[in-house]
């Protein structure tokens, strides 16, 4: 059993948290909180060992019920390996504390490539993970390209990927953040920082994305268009995606033609959180003329990476050699099925 | 195992057919649908049997490979009682169908009283409904508004109440219904029609509500003020909603302040679509000034109802007579557990 | 003086009368409304002439205090030429009496090309407008991609257009539509339909586009690549933006990265109804490598066909016959400055 | 010429530099930025001198475009009395250099009362600023509930008033803000500031207010209950407001029924910015049964509280005594006229 603990134990944390637990050969150690919160009697009502960044907020938790397990030091050193799950940029300031404790780590998308020296997509470079210490897995935006850019190059070759990402403005819970009524640039620059970033994961690809934030909390949308290498196929791109275990179809005869629907879907199968761990692929989108691809995918930004965290430990714990066999046992522990 | 058929399966006949599928003395026999769509293969993936309203569109169901048991009639022939989740004033239309065929029914908030000539709630009038044919479940704010009113009357006595609904625009697969960015009187008279729709199940309480429409797809919000018969305490108000089957207070210790919060809340829990049943009343905000009382409550306009059409099937059915039995039957099978 | 109706004095028709009414060599000789409304009530405040679509509705007019000059008929009799700013498809259905009366008409973008026969914008095609019976001006997003493609392929020449829009879900005015919390796929098919209607105006370009709807009232927003013909500079892009009398520059000094902070913007300018009429191209996303250009474009959906209505009235009454002269009345008298 | 200056051309900064422009006895001296922003090549469009709060900025201005014309203090030296509209609570730091430089000051709503030691409203206290040196215009919320309970309390006597405020989550151009999803309880506690605020202007009423805030950028809405010391009558009421010259009716007549509508129709009045100067009170809401009034009413938060600093100006410079005077003054210079 990997001893895993969550560091940051939000929005993404606390979903790695439960995948983690539904893996047969992981179990979580703890999870930590900065102070007490909804989500701190979440862990305690999963039975997470709760711990404190900073225990001069344990009488606090405490006096409301909720029992601490000591600081993070404490739950690192119990740890084969941590998922730091904590705010962009804070990753990169624990990166010492990892390195003294001699303990894995991986950090999210928000961190900068450079913190980890490794950026990782489970369809892209498992390998190249094996047995390192630090890695960083991709933003849901990232990894969300990587994963359709990977599939049509490994099909057809792509010359060129010119991708517009339309973002939520915040995650649901976070009622602090807008816009409210508004299409913001952001960056108003082009190119966008999420094509460099899918260089990282694949240095080859040539790629330019323009990127904008509006007014909704349910998931990203993509626009992508592809120079193919060769010509392409509808059907072709339509049965690789299909055969993808990281890629769904959202099928013409669901009438789905919106995120909120898709997300409707999500909930109404049952998914832990209503979560879609995979793109979420137009059917009727999809089209292919010549040498051109063009598609919309849906990328949901609590999602998508959770399961590409579950498989980067087994990478780094190099217990599983084998990408499509982590990707198979992470997904079947899950649930994650065709949509 | 009293047969149950949900004539409308959707935002809230999807959720009612879950709620009967979990009791151990129903089941569901079938659910109907007009058309193909991404609730039809929900249906199918649950197990229960697909109705058409119109046999016509059985082979456009078919080809995307959705099995069809039959239609309507067909379902109803089979039930004990029908849940007709239809939209609003198409109950009307379906009722001289279940008088023919002489089936118990029971129908949602959108059709007005006079269709059932009863109006249900599980606290109010539970022992009233027993054996009739007709019930008709009040919509989700009249019940989030009975369910507090009738608690504090049993203690207090209501002399009036004062209420502001903050409705949300539309549910959150419902895209093309607004308003983006307004708030819409709705209506712009006063009284709203929700103090008279209270009176259909507390017919001697004085109330005046007031409503709009705002840009929320999460949960409604009430601004309710009452005058108490009697002198009340903030802490005896805490002790009722805590012991009531069907409140939940949002503690002050969760940093829970708004809708959003607190559905993300319910959907850390596991909630099943992360469905609030109860009032969610804000702790902080109960307040007490000698006669009067101040509260903000949320309704979830999903999921309170569900609950509520479940004890009604076993109040009509007359299977159970006791209404804190069938609540706690109910809340149990559903894992409704206090905040 | 030109004599101009207005058919139609809702969101398009309003601005379009106002615009009119600032021209010196044109008049309005009347509005229609086919009911009171808040609309009816600004009419008589700017001293249009009121129309009503049908005669029994005079009496609840002028209950309210609104004087009522006849009915449209007696309004286009009247007339040199129509603006027909009735909703979508309404037009098509308005022809005959056109026709039957012997007017010139122009259509707005709602309608098909075929309705017309001619579709129109001032920068492309004035001329072969001149002496037409009927027009129809294209929509607000066709308009926005005519101006920079024409702009682009008179320099450099366009060998292809990709353009993603981000459409704002409704006016800010429209409270019933949505979506509240979604990205919306319109069509979820590529291409959607503005690629082909840039055709009826610039018949020989290739262009792809794709279409989402997100909740916002504010402004369309484009992300624009093109691949042009011969190497471009952004200096000279941005000179040629500059220059052109109906597209503007939104500087970076200004710190405005989104629709909204623009209409603000517009607002403080004293701009009437804060309408931008021309394109708001953002400076610094203008971006050129090698013979591809990539940047985003605002378009306020209610204001830049506004001017162009102007323009195809001079241009089929033969008054002004050359393009430029038309642009820069028009423009002068709204006081249409550079941003 | 009362010789004004404004510290800090934001939202309600540049909204009374306008108001000030517009009256014959007062012109603007200069107004103040921390940077260069749109608004300050507004400033300088309108002619205003710009001052900057930090000389360092200098040049980055002047490399914009922006002649700056020195510091904030250089600005206040030539004031008779300076407008503080800075952000919240940074009044209260500017109040020593008010102080040292014994110029008059007007805080905004934002401040506490104490930093004024008075709270001002045209209706209440008018006459109360005479002379002073120091101000603060309550904030929009509040000084739209004085004036409604000022004018029923004069005609009726008011015995209790509760109000609920639905508040806009931000002003159209604060794209940062949220909540884009969410109805968020601010504060969750009751009564929320506003009931305590109302008191700093009229301390003899009883008032208990609850708030909270919504996702859009439009107006507050505020749904009012008031217990009256006699009984009333709903035509009187609409009588008194009819005839008060800073409330309007939103008659039945013009179809509106939400803030986005209202909004439109100022901006249709050709008001500068779409302002609504005037509390917007929904005709068909006032409800009088006995002693009980109800109504809703729309407050334009960044626009309310403009004529109230003007008349706050002439009062506290003594030019004119009788606040019937000033209000028809800065109303006439303005173009408020009945809606």
């Amino acid at each position: 059993m990997i001893k895993v603990a969550i560091n940051g134990y939000g929005t993404i944390g606390k979903r790695v948290a439960d995948a983690v637990a539904a893996q047969k050969d992981m179990k979580i150690i703890g999870v930590s909180k900065t102070r007490p919160s909804a989500e701190a009697f979440i862990a305690q009502q999963r039975g997470y060992p709760l711990y404190l960044a900073d225990l001069a907020k344990k009488s606090s938790c405490e006096n409301l019920g909720l029992k601490v397990s000591g600081n993070v030091e404490d739950m690192i050193k119990q740890a084969d390996i941590v998922i730091d799950a904590t705010p962009g940029d804070v990753g990169a300031k624990n990166k010492p504390v990892y390195e003294r404790l001699g303990v894995k780590a991986i950090f999210q998308g928000g961190e900068e490539h450079e913190v980890a020296g490794f950026s990782f997509n489970s369809d892209c470079n498992y390998k190249d993970a094996i047995g390192r210490q630090f890695a960083r897995v991709v933003s849901c935006n990232t990894t969300g390209l990587c994963r359709i850019i990977q599939a049509m190059d490994k099909e057809y070759g792509v010359a060129k990927v010119r991708a517009v990402m339309v973002r939520r403005g915040s995650d649901p819970g976070e009622v602090k953040k807008g816009p409210i009524d508004a299409v913001v640039l952001n960056p108003v620059t082009i190119p966008s920082h999420h094509g460099p970033d899918v260089l990282t994961v694949l240095p080859h690809i040539q790629i330019v994305t323009m990127a904008m934030i509006v007014p909704t909390t349910m998931m990203h949308m993509h626009a992508i268009q592809m120079d193919l290498a060769k010509q392409g196929s509808r059907e072709r791109v339509i049965e690789i995606i299909e055969r993808h275990p990281r890629m769904g179809l959202v099928r013409k005869g669901t009438g789905i033609t919106s995120t909120a629907e898709l997300k409707e879907y999500a909930m109404d199968l049952g998914r832990c959180r209503a979560d879609l761990w995979e793109n979420g692929i137009f059917e009727e989108s999809i089209s292919v003329a010549g040498k051109e691809l063009y598609l919309f995918q849906a990328i949901h930004q609590e999602a998508d990476v959770v399961v590409e965290n579950v498989d980067a430990i087994r990478a780094m714990m190099g217990t599983v050699k084998d990408p499509a066999v982590s990707v198979r046992m992470t997904n079947e522990a899950m649930g994650l099925k065709a949509l």
